[in-house]
C-alpha cells in the first residue's frame, strides 16, 4: 500500500463514520427531544444498531491496519496532523483488536440486559438484583486489561479508554492531594455554623426558557449553529461542527437546576464549536479526553458561573424576569449558588465535595478489580466511605452504591474523569489568568476574551494532542493538581470564614 | 450459491437499506421540522449523500444479481413474499444497472444545479435560465429510455419507474376519457351561473391546530404511531411501519388548505402503518407505486373528505372551534368544499379539474421525448394547452410551465401517476361500495368499516403486487378509469345541477 492509497483509505473510513455518527446523533436527537411511538422502538434499535455497527466493522477490517501501518512506517513525511491521526486511529485500532469479538458481543448483550435491571434494582431498593450482572461485568473488564495490557496496575488499562495519560499512579497522588485539602474545608464549614440563604420559590418555566438565551449568549455558545432542546438527563450533541445542540431540563421550583446545567452544557458546546474545521477529514475533530471535555463544562459552569463577578450580572436579570429579588444583594446571590454541604447524591453535589464523591468510586473500582473488594460487599464498603469522606450513610442502596448507571452500562474507569476535568480546568484558568482579566470579563458579561484563549490554547485542537501534551503546551507544565485545590481552598475558605 | 446464501444475502442488503433509509428519513425529519444551521448543510449534505450512497452502493454490489439469479432459477422453491422481493430486486437492480455510472453520476451533478437555478427562473419568470438544463435532463431521459429499452413508446420506459404497467397505450385512453368526460363538466359549471358561498376570514393557527387530531381521528391514523409536525411543504413520512409522520402547514386565512392537506396525508400514513411488518424483512413494505400510494390519500381526502356526509360532521366541530358558521348549513359547506374552477396552478386545483393539468403535462413530456417538441417552445406550448383544456392562458412562464419543480429535479414520467391514482381510488370506492356502507361510515365519523376494506385489499400487501394485480384482486376487474369519470360526473353534475 502506498502512502496515498493509505491517506486515502483512511479518509474514506473517516468520511463513513462521519455520516454513521451524525445519522446516530440526529436519531438519538429525534428520540429523546421528540419522543418515540413506543412500539416503533424495537425497528429503531435494529436501525440504530446497524448503523453502529457498521462504523465499527469499517473502522477494524484489516486494511485499516494495513494503513496505519503503511504510514507509521513514514512517519516522518507525514505532516503533524497526519501524524495525530495515525497515533489515534492506531491506538483505537489495536484496543478494539485486542477484545475476542465474541467476548465483545456477550458483553454488549450483557450490558443491554444490566440497564433495565439496574433501573428496577434502584426503584426497588434491592441490591442483590443488580450484584450477579455488576460481578460479570467486572470480570469482563478484568479480562479487559489482560487484553488491553498495562504496565504497572491493571486499572490503568481501563482508565486509557476515557483518560489518555491517566494512570494509577497520577490518580492516587491526585486524590491524596484531595483528601488532604477538601476535608479540612469541609469541616471549617460544618464548623462555621454559617447557614446562607437559599433562593426559593416557584420560577416560571416559561421564564426560566427565557433565561436561557441569555445564559448561551452570555456563555459565547452560537445557537445559530445549534439549538436548544428539553430532556430528562441534559446532554451536549454534535452532528457536526456547525450543529452543535444542548438540552436542558426546567424544574418549576428549583431555578439553579436549569441555568447552572445549561452553563455547562454551553462549555461542552464551545469546545465542539470551537475545533478546527479542517480536523474533521483526519478524524480528530474529538475532544482530547473526557475529562478535557468536562474541565470546559465545569470551568464556564463553576470557575465562572459561580464566580462573584457574575452574580453581579446575574442578580439584576433574574430581577427583571421573575420579578422579586428585591431584598437580595450581589454577596447574597453569589453565596446561595455555592453552597457547599455534604450530601449522598453526586449528580446533586457541590463544587467543592463533588470530588469526594468520586474518590468513592474510584477507591472501589480499584479494589474490584484487584479482587481486594468483592461485587457483593459493594453497599457496605460504599456507605462505609461516604461516612469517612463525607460523614454521611446513606440510608439505603438506592441513595448510595445504585446511585449511577455507569456500572450496569459497562462503563468503569470513568468516574476519575469528573474529578481529572475539574484539576485540568483549574490549572488551565490559572494560566489564563496571566493574560485574561476573567473576572473582569464576567463582570461585563462579555467573555470573549476567556473565549479566545480557550479556543487558541484548547478548543481548537481537538484529539491532535494528548491532554497531558495539551496542558504542557496550555499551561506550560505537566498537569498540576495544586491549582485546582488551592482554588477550592481559596474560594471556600473566603466564603464561609 | 445456494438458496440459504441468495436468502441471507438479500436479507442483509435489506437490513442495511432499512437503516440507512430510517437514518435518512430522521435526518430529513431534523431539518425540515426543525431547521438546520445555515452553515451546517454542507457537512449534512455530506452525509446525507454518503448515507445514500452507502444504500445504493450496496444494492447495486454483483452479489445481489447473482443472489437474484439464483432464486430465479428455483422461482418455484420460494415462497410468494420471496417471488415478490426477488422480482422487484431484479426489478430495480437491472434497472440501475442499465445506466452507465458515470453517466448516473453527471445527471445527479445536474439536477443539483438544476433545482436552485429552476427556482430562480420562477421567481424572475425567466425560462430562458432553465431551458438549457431541461434540454440536457430531456436529453438524458431519452438515453434513458434507450438504456432501459421498451417495447411500444420510448416513454413507457420512464413511466415504469414512477407507474409500474402503466404505459402510453393505457395512458392515451385513459387521458381520452378524462378529456371526453371532464370538458363537458368544465362547460356546464360555467354556463350554469352558480357561485357557491365560499369560506373566508380568519381562523387562528391554535384552533387548526386543535382541529389536526380531530381530522387524525376521523382518518384513523394512529398518531401513538407517528406525529404531526409543521413545514413549509406538507409530506407524510415513513421511520418505520410504527413511526409515519405527516406534516402540515397552518394559514390563518385559509381553513381548508390545512385541513385537507392533513385528511390528504393521513391517507397516505394510513397506507405505510397498515403494511403487514413482515414484508419489512423482504423490502416489500413499500407502496405498490406513486399511484397507488395516491389514490390512498386522493380517495380520503377526495372522495371521503369532500363527501356530504362529512360536511354533516364537520360543520358542527368547525362551529365548536372557531365560532361562526352560525348561518351556513351542511349543504352549504358540502359546496364550499368542493368548488370547481378552472385554474392555472395545478397544486391549487379543484378535484374535477386536477386531471387537466396532468394532460397538459403528460402531452408535453410524451412530445419531448419523441422530438415532437422542443424544449425551447415549451412556455408557448404549454399556454396552448391550458388554453385549450382549462381555458386560461397563463399571463408568464411563473404561472405557467416554471410553477412544478419535477422536471428540474430530473422527475420525468412522474405526473401521470397523480391522476392515475384518482383513477385508481375511484375505482377501489366502487368496489368497496358493494359490501361497506361508506357514507354512514363518513356520517357518522367511524371509518373503521373503509380502513378495515382498504387495509385487507390494499394496505397489508405493500408491494407484493403489482398496481394492476392489486386492482384485479381487490375489485375483480383491470384498471377501468370509467369509475372515476362517472364518479367527477355524478358528483359535479348534483352539485351544479
Amino acid at each position: 500500500m502506498t502512502k496515498d492509497q493509505a491517506l486515502s483509505l483512511l479518509a474514506g473510513k473517516i468520511e463513513a463514520g462521519r455520516a454513521l455518527d451524525m445519522a446516530s446523533a440526529l436519531m438519538y436527537w429525534d428520540a429523546v427531544t421528540l419522543g418515540v411511538p413506543e412500539q416503533s422502538l424495537s425497528a429503531r434499535g435494529a436501525a440504530a444498531g446497524w448503523l453502529e455497527g457498521e462504523s465499527f466493522r469499517r473502522f477494524i477490517a484489516p486494511d485499516t491496519l494495513e494503513a496505519v501501518e503503511t504510514l507509521e512506517a513514514l512517519s516522518d513525511g507525514l505532516s503533524e496532523r497526519e501524524r495525530a491521526m495515525v497515533r489515534e486511529m492506531g491506538r483505537a485500532y489495536r484496543k478494539a483488536k485486542a477484545v475476542p469479538p465474541e467476548e465483545m458481543q456477550q458483553f454488549g448483550a450483557l450490558v443491554a440486559q444490566a440497564e433495565p435491571v439496574w433501573e428496577k434494582a434502584r426503584e426497588t431498593d434491592d441490591f442483590a438484583l443488580i450484584q450477579p450482572y455488576y460481578e460479570k461485568i467486572f470480570d469482563f473488564k478484568r479480562r479487559l486489561c489482560y487484553w488491553y495490557g498495562y504496565q504497572k496496575h491493571p486499572y490503568d488499562a481501563l482508565l486509557d479508554d476515557y483518560e489518555k495519560g491517566a494512570d494509577v499512579e497520577m490518580l492516587d497522588g491526585f486524590f491524596a492531594l484531595l483528601r488532604e485539602r477538601i476535608s479540612p474545608l469541609v469541616k471549617m464549614i460544618g464548623a462555621s455554623g454559617q447557614k446562607p440563604r437559599e433562593i426559593a420559590g416557584t420560577f416560571p418555566l416559561d421564564k426560566q426558557r427565557e433565561l436561557t438565551p441569555w445564559l448561551c449568549a452570555f456563555v459565547g455558545y452560537d445557537t445559530a449553529r445549534g439549538k436548544v432542546g428539553e430532556v430528562q438527563h441534559p446532554f451536549c450533541l454534535t452532528a457536526s461542527r456547525h450543529d452543535v445542540r444542548i438540552t436542558t431540563k426546567y424544574h418549576a421550583g428549583d431555578l439553579l437546576s436549569s441555568l447552572y446545567s445549561v452553563i455547562h452544557e454551553c462549555g461542552h458546546a464551545l469546545y465542539e464549536q470551537n475545533m478546527d474545521e479542517e480536523l474533521e477529514g483526519y478524524g480528530l475533530a474529538e475532544c482530547a479526553s473526557m475529562g478535557v471535555h468536562e474541565s470546559q463544562s465545569r470551568l464556564y459552569e463553576n470557575m465562572i458561573g459561580r464566580s462573584r463577578p457574575f452574580a453581579g450580572i446575574l442578580l439584576p436579570k433574574l430581577r427583571e424576569l421573575f420579578g422579586g429579588f428585591a431584598d437580595w444583594d450581589e454577596d447574597a446571590l453569589y453565596r446561595a449558588v455555592n453552597i457547599a454541604r455534604p450530601s449522598l447524591i453526586r449528580i446533586e453535589a457541590d463544587e467543592l465535595t463533588y470530588c469526594l464523591h468520586i474518590i468513592v468510586r474510584y477507591e472501589l473500582e480499584k479494589d474490584i478489580l484487584t479482587g481486594a473488594a468483592q461485587v457483593k460487599d459493594l453497599p457496605g464498603l460504599w456507605a462505609d466511605k461516604y461516612e469517612e469522606l463525607l460523614g454521611l450513610r446513606p440510608p439505603s442502596a438506592a441513595k448510595g452504591v445504585l446511585q449511577d448507571v455507569h456500572w450496569s452500562g459497562g462503563m468503569v474507569g470513568y468516574f476519575p474523569s469528573y474529578a481529572v476535568g475539574n484539576a485540568y480546568g483549574a490549572q488551565l484558568m490559572h494560566a489564563m489568568r496571566k493574560t485574561v482579566d476573567v473576572d473582569g470579563a464576567a463582570g461585563r458579561g462579555d467573555l470573549s476574551p476567556v473565549n479566545a484563549w480557550l479556543r487558541e490554547n484548547v478548543h481548537r485542537h481537538g484529539a491532535m494532542n494528548e491532554p497531558e501534551e495539551l496542558l504542557r503546551r496550555a499551561t506550560g507544565e505537566a498537569f498540576n493538581p495544586s491549582y485546582y485545590a488551592d482554588y477550592l481552598s481559596e474560594k471556600f475558605t473566603a466564603l464561609y470564614r
